[in-house]
C-alpha cells in the first residue's frame, strides 16, 4: 500500500496547476483583469510557443536508445486498438462520426503524463515509474502530431467544403447530417461536423484529385505549425546527440528553456480562461462527463493491460503501464481541441474534472493491483 | 581582465532574453499570430500574475540578516541623492516635471539586476559580486514599490483632476502647462503630465481635504496591487523564514513557483510585443536614446561612486557596487510605465537598446576599474 505521505506527494505535484487554473479564471471572471475578447492572445501564446518549446525541452532530453521497448510496444498496440474499435464505431454505428472518433481516441489515450503522470508513479513506484511514464510521453508526442494531422485534416475538409471544391455538396450534406444525430446536447458545430464527415467520405470514393489537395494542404499547414517542429526536432535531437554523444550548446538551451519552462503555468492559466468563457465550469453535461470518464479511466486502461498481457509484460512494469495509461486527461489534447473548436468543452471537462477524480481512481487502481501480485 | 570565456558567460545568459523578445516581436509584426487589439493581455499576464510571483519567489529566498548593510546604505544614499537632484530640477528648471523626474529616476537607478546583473557579475567578480548584485536588487523591491506608489499618486491625481475634485482648476491649468515646454516632440500625454503638477502643487500649497482623499486613493490602490504584495510578502517571509527556521511549505512554493518561472520569458515577450506596436524598434527620437543612455550608464554609476566612497566602502565591494549600477535597464520599470501611460517608449528604448551597448560598456567599465586598484 501507499503511505499518506506518497499521497500527500501526489497532491503538493496537482495543487500548484489549479493555483495556476484559478488565476486564469479569475482573472476573467471576478477580477476581470482580462477582457473577454482578449483571451485568445493568451491561448496562442501557448500553442504557439510555450507548449511547442516544452514539447521540445522534452523529447530532446531523453535517450531513444534506452527505452523500454516491450512497453513501448505494448503501449502502441493498445492505441491501435482504440483506433480499431473507433473506425468500426463510425462506420458501422449511426451514433459514429469522425469528429467524435478523435475527442474519443483522445479521451483513451491521450493523458497527462509530465505533468501529473511523473510525481504520481514517483510516488508510486519509484525511479522505475518515472522511468517508463517518461518514455511514454515521449511516444504520446507522436500521437499528439497524429492528432494533430487528423485535425488539420478535417479543418482542411471542412474549408476544402466551404469553398465548393467538392461537387454535388448540396446532396452528400444532407446524408451526412443524417449520420450525425448523436450528442446534440453537446454539439455546437453540428454542420461543420456534418461537413468533414461529407469530405471523408468522398475520399472514401475515390475522387482523387480534392483528395490529393487535402492531404497536400494537410501536410503544409502541418509543417508549418509549430507543435509539429517541438516533436520532430526534440526527438531527432535526442537521437543525435545520443548517438554522437554531442551537448545542446547552452546558449541554445537557455533559449529554449525560457519559454519552455513557462508552458505548464500558462497552459494551465489559459485552461483556466477557458472555464471562465464557459457558462459553467463542468462545461459539458453530465452524460458527457461521465463519458468522458469512462472511456479515460476504464477503456484506455484496459486497452492497455490487454495488450501488456499480449506482448508478456509482468510485475511492476505491467502495473506501471496500467496506472499511467489511468493518468488525467492531456492539457495539449485540450488545447488542440480548443485550437481547431472540435469539443473544447468535452476536452476541458475531462481535464478537470478528470484531475479531481483521478487521484482516488488511481490509488484504488494500485491498491488492486498490488492484491493481485 | 575578464577573459573571452567571461565574455561569452554574459553573453549566453543574455541570447535567451533577446529571443523570448523576438519572439513576441514576431508574433505580432511578422507572423500576425496575435492581433494588435488582443496584446493588452499579454501585458495584464505579465503585470498581475508572473512578475509579482517573481519578485516574491526572489525576495522569499533571501537572509536578510545577512546583507552587506555599508553597501545597502551606499546604495540608498546614491538613490536620495538622485532624487534630491530631481526634485531641484522639477522646481526650479523651467524644464522640469513631476512626470520627467520619475522616468529620470527609473533611468537612473533601476536596473535588470536579476536577469542580467547576477550572470555578468558572477563572470566579473564570482560568488562576491552575486552576493551584491541579488542584495541590491532585494532593495531595488522597495524602491519599485515606491515607484508604483508614486505612479500611482500620479494616476490618482489625473483621475482626480478629471472628475473636477480640484477647484479652481483652470487658471493652475495654465501655470502648469507653462512649466512643461521641455521634451514636446516625444511626450504625447503633455496634458495629463500638467495636469498630475497641478495636483502635486495643491498638495504643496496645502488644500489638505483633496490631498487626503488622494492619499488614501494612492494606499487603497497600492494594497490592491499584486505588486506591492508580491514585495512585501516576500520580505516579510524573508524574515519570518530566517528568524525562525521556517521552511515554505512544498505546497505553498509549487504553487507560486508555476508562475513565478514563467516571469522572464513573459516579461520579454511582452515587451516584444510593445517592440511591435511601436512604429520603430527603438520607440523614441535619438535625443532622448542618448539622454537614456547618460543617465543610465554615467549619472548612475557616478552617484554610486561617490556615496560607495562616502561610507568608506574600498576594494572589490566599491567596483561590484559601481558596475551593478551600471546594469541595463529594470524590465519591470518598462512594465510599470506601460501599465501607467508614463514614457513607455523611452523605458522600451533604455531596456532594449540599453542592453545591446551595456555589454562593451560594461566590460569598459571593468577595464578602467582594474586600473585603478
Amino acid at each position: 500500500m501507499i503511505g499518506w505521505e506518497d499521497v500527500y506527494k501526489v497532491v503538493v505535484a496537482m495543487v500548484p496547476l489549479y493555483v495556476a487554473l484559478m488565476l486564469g479564471y479569475g482573472s476573467v471572471k471576478w477580477w476581470r483583469l482580462i477582457p473577454r475578447e482578449q483571451c485568445d492572445a493568451i491561448n496562442r501564446l501557448v500553442c504557439y510557443f510555450t507548449m511547442p518549446l516544452f514539447t521540445f525541452e522534452f523529447t530532446a532530453h531523453i535517450d531513444p536508445f534506452k527505452m523500454n521497448f516491450l512497453f513501448i510496444g505494448a503501449d502502441t498496440i493498445s492505441k491501435f486498438i482504440i483506433v480499431l474499435v473507433l473506425v468500426f464505431w463510425a462506420k458501422f454505428s449511426s451514433k459514429g462520426s469522425y469528429g467524435w472518433s478523435i475527442t474519443s481516441f483522445s479521451l483513451c489515450t491521450l493523458t497527462n503524463a509530465l505533468v501529473v503522470g511523473v510525481p504520481m508513479l514517483k510516488a508510486m513506484y519509484g525511479p522505475t515509474g518515472v522511468d517508463l511514464v517518461v518514455q511514454s510521453s515521449v511516444v504520446q508526442v507522436i500521437w499528439l502530431s497524429l492528432l494533430l494531422f487528423v485535425l488539420e485534416f478535417r479543418r482542411a475538409g471542412i474549408e476544402g467544403a466551404t469553398a465548393n471544391i467538392i461537387v454535388d455538396h448540396g446532396a452528400l450534406k444532407s446524408k451526412a447530417t443524417n449520420n450525425n444525430n448523436g450528442f446534440d446536447d453537446v454539439n455546437g458545430g453540428k454542420d461543420l461536423e456534418a461537413t468533414s464527415t461529407t469530405t471523408l467520405e468522398i475520399g472514401d470514393v475515390g475522387t482523387r484529385p480534392p483528395f490529393r489537395k487535402l492531404m497536400k494542404l494537410v501536410w503544409i499547414k502541418l509543417a508549418m505549425n509549430p507543435n509539429s517542429y517541438g516533436c520532430v526536432i526534440g526527438i531527432s535531437w535526442a537521437f543525435i546527440s545520443n548517438r554522437w554523444n554531442l551537448e545542446m550548446p547552452s546558449i541554445v538551451e537557455g533559449s529554449i528553456s525560457i519559454m519552455s519552462k513557462t508552458g505548464t503555468g500558462t497552459a494551465m492559466f489559459s485552461m483556466g480562461i477557458f472555464m471562465a468563457l464557459q457558462e459553467k465550469v463542468i462545461a459539458c453535461g453530465t452524460s458527457m462527463t461521465v463519458f468522458g470518464l469512462v472511456l479515460k479511466f476504464i477503456a484506455g486502461p484496459a486497452a492497455m493491460a490487454i495488450s501488456c498481457i499480449a506482448v508478456g509484460l509482468r510485475g511492476d512494469v505491467l502495473k506501471v503501464a496500467i496506472i499511467q495509461a489511468a493518468v488525467p486527461q492531456s492539457i495539449t489534447s485540450f488545447i488542440f481541441a480548443k485550437e481547431y473548436g472540435l469539443h473544447p468543452e468535452i476536452l476541458s471537462t475531462a481535464v478537470i474534472f478528470g484531475m479531481i477524480v483521478s487521484l482516488p481512481v488511481l490509488i484504488a487502481y494500485y491498491a488492486i493491483l498490488e492484491f493481485i501480485h
